[in-house]
């Protein structure tokens, strides 16, 4: 397939800006894959912070970085996203948050815009020019549809010198496929 | 900038998916600058249709080909591109609609849907399995926004088994932005 599929295109993004020693979050860690990646890609010296409500998933992700060995690239916080600019440093190179609820766990739990959209708006404050925001929307379950009008409503208003702001979809596919944005960060306005 | 803004995230699509002697078809053919793009692509041994309604776009396409050597690797066809089929062999490669008018020429003379939406078909039927057929709307126009609906419409609804369609466009500009679709082939239905 020339045309990248969806994570493959975010992972080729993600690849191109994160270097040795960066640091990047995981806003929505749930079961860690991409939280490992990301540890991966920031290597020995390098520093990946991930947030998430249920301690569940921070359990499952912490496991899943230990057994590749690269659990100490990594910092959980078992809190909201919307709280990162507590926790980060600035100077982040890449922020990746994956919408909705957590796969195999309590579907009861899921994000909404009321913290996502805040949530959003630290992260790019976070990023340095160049830096990668890219954000994962789900509009198949109910909370899921207004949260993505939502999302895709402050990115829309985005000013275009604070950044390029991508939409990436598959136009023929049922059921409400995932839409990507990715976003990167141009200067601070 | 990582992201790739839309004419070298296509000119990426279509370095992947051309090779030496293969054939492409330049649908729009316009002032040439995607003609000659396709020609060096397929090389000496390939070749590269290309079709416009205007001859002044043609006489332009042919000298910016000729000056660039590469005049005999291109057909020029003063024929709507909805005529595609009697004209071009099966086994294409890549197809490039570039909808719209032509840049400097006259603005009364534009692409409308129908004849786009059957040229885009004849274009898809023309492609072997994994290749690419881009389209670059403009809805800015009133004649744009219909012909653009139709092919968004059009798109939307070919089967997942006949191609993968992504769309790919910036979310945070002014004034109707071009939108993408880039299609790549799968089997014939």
């Amino acid at each position: 397939m020339v045309i990248k599929p969806m994570l493959a295109y975010v992972r080729t993004l993600l690849t191109e800006v994160l270097n040795e020693g960066d640091v990047a979050v995981d806003a929505t860690v749930g079961n860690g894959h991409d939280t490992l990646f990301l540890a991966q890609l920031v290597g020995e010296s390098g520093r990946v912070y991930g947030f998430d409500i249920q301690a569940e998933a921070l359990a499952s992700a912490r496991a899943r970085l230990e057994e590749a060995g690269v659990a100490e690239r990594a910092a959980f916080f078992l809190e909201s996203h919307a709280e990162m600019r507590e926790f980060v440093p600035a100077g982040v190179k890449a922020v990746t948050f994956n919408l909705g609820y957590l796969p195999g766990g309590d579907l009861s739990v899921v994000t909404t815009e009321a913290s996502t959209v805040p949530a959003l708006q630290a992260a790019l404050d976070l990023l340095v020019p160049g830096g990668i925001l890219s954000v994962m929307l789900y509009a198949g379950h109910d909370e899921g549809k207004v949260e993505s009008e939502a999302v895709l409503d402050w990115a829309h208003h985005l000013h275009k010198k604070e950044a390029h702001v991508l939409m990436y979809r598959f136009w023929n596919q049922k059921n409400s496929p995932p839409i990507l944005l990715a976003i990167e960060k141009r200067g601070r306005l």
